[in-house]
């Protein structure tokens, strides 16, 4: 491999960029990015070789789009333009059933590939990228029929190379999946650190009797909402979903207590603490 | 400190225990359990040095009440009842205005300091207990008026000693703001835990899916539902009054969402973003 496009160099795309240089030394890693300072700030971190532009892409063996879901529908198709025949392209964003719809007739439909990498952290931009991000990680790949047979391997064989997983799924079931493992997740955490905020106006209560359970239970209150606001648009109606099921068994737990019924409250614990052996594979 | 006690040889009692046999290299730590095994499995990790029972604790100079709130509410007059003029008894629990009411009263008032660290895992039970559990956390006395000046005195130089900052609060606010930050966030993820759960009936559909924010989120929901149920049953009225408002929080989001008012879905994150700062302090 000797030219690699990121588009889009923060956490997502700077961390491919990082590993796909341990990996290739030879290979030359070229930024694309709207935000101007990113690439710059790319650059001095070493995360990119070098600032690039739509025009390069012809030059890439592999590019890579890590923007947020609702610029990805608009900057695919571009760049699926201005590539030539034996690139492969491939996303990663976290909704997978648009991008799918909207490159489905894309005289390149054969050279791109849907995937979702299931890493991250709460973090964002090129200083949060970091080295092995997706060492041990689940890519999870779409429509795997309808991009080149040529392409798939040499995608897959870069997916290995880093160390990841891959799991093969539709576009539908994809985002119906993560809505409950990921997006809703997202929305109980940012919800917890709201109620929490808007009623400790002192925040120096907060952080006195806050313990490192609470700091894990709104850690993704963190996220970058410009990243997280279009996912939730995209995908509306499987959130919203989430959404009525979650707060559904909220009020039920809470009628339970104002019932009384502690026994109920107990059993509600104990049939969930069965997450602990789902969770063991994961951490 | 020669004799120490501990009422419950767990994670929160066995690893005061285990501190303090450190700090204090000639103490004897007597171990108190309703639980043989649990008794018979601290003596021999070592984090007791003797098996004992209520009648000696005559002996002690130190007791460590570190049991389920409710049971608490029964073994600590007893505890008073068989201590000498010397003792200091604390307890850790996770709420304080019954346990310092049931007590209030009592002869030996003045030998017991109502406090709660705030500290632990999701683990349980004596293997759980680890060194150091203490060292920069925070310990929430309540009520320190009510206990001798001396004995005030012994405990806040063993808390010291294992690296604890104190805040002083009354029962009442401590149980309040504790379901902000505590209570809630044990409910948030063990109803995210069983949201998903009952969603995903392919466990390995979870499994290959989720990532680590979504553990982050639900690590809680490993709990122990013996030490939870009582919490939730002491502290009913704030725990709803906390569930409430996180569930209008969420039926707002949902809102939002419908109405395809996506910019204030953005500003709703981008507000909350605001618990980073907050959180700095603790992680």
């Amino acid at each position: 491999m000797n030219n690699v496009f990121v588009i889009g160099v923060g956490l997502i795309g700077g961390s491919f960029a990082l590993d796909i240089k341990e990996l290739y030394p030879q290979c030359k890693i070229h930024g694309v990015d709207k935000n101007e300072n990113h690439l710059q700030e790319a650059e001095e971190l070493g995360v990119i070789d070098e600032i690039s532009n739509f025009e390069d892409l012809k030059n890439a063996e592999v590019v890579v789009v890590a923007i947020p879901v609702d610029s990805a529908l608009q900057v695919l198709p571009k760049v699926l333009d201005h590539i030539s025949d034996d690139t492969i392209v491939f996303d990663v964003g976290s909704t997978k059933k648009d991008i799918c719809e909207i490159i489905k007739s894309h005289p390149r439909r054969r050279n791109f590939l849907a995937a979702h990498p299931i890493a991250g952290t709460e973090f964002s931009g090129p200083k949060a990228a970091i080295k092995q991000l997706y060492k041990n990680k689940t890519n999870i790949i779409c429509e795997v029929e309808e991009t080149a047979f040529k392409l798939q391997e040499k995608a897959l064989k870069l997916f290995s190379d880093l160390g990841m997983r891959i799991r093969y799924m539709n576009p539908e079931a994809h985002d119906k999946h993560i809505a409950y493992v990921s997006h809703l997740s997202h929305i109980s955490s940012f919800m917890l650190g709201k109620t929490v905020i808007e009623k400790e106006k002192n925040e120096r209560d907060i952080f006195d009797m806050a313990g490192s359970g609470f700091a894990s239970t709104v850690r993704l209150a963190k996220s970058s909402p410009a990243m997280w606001t279009p996912i939730f648009k995209q995908n509306k109606a499987n959130v919203i979903e989430t959404l009525d099921e979650y707060i559904e068994n909220l009020k039920h737990f809470k009628k339970l207590m104002e019932d009384d019924d502690f026994e109920a409250v107990f059993n509600e614990m104990e049939t969930t603490n069965h997450i602990k052996d789902i969770l063991n594979g994961i951490e």
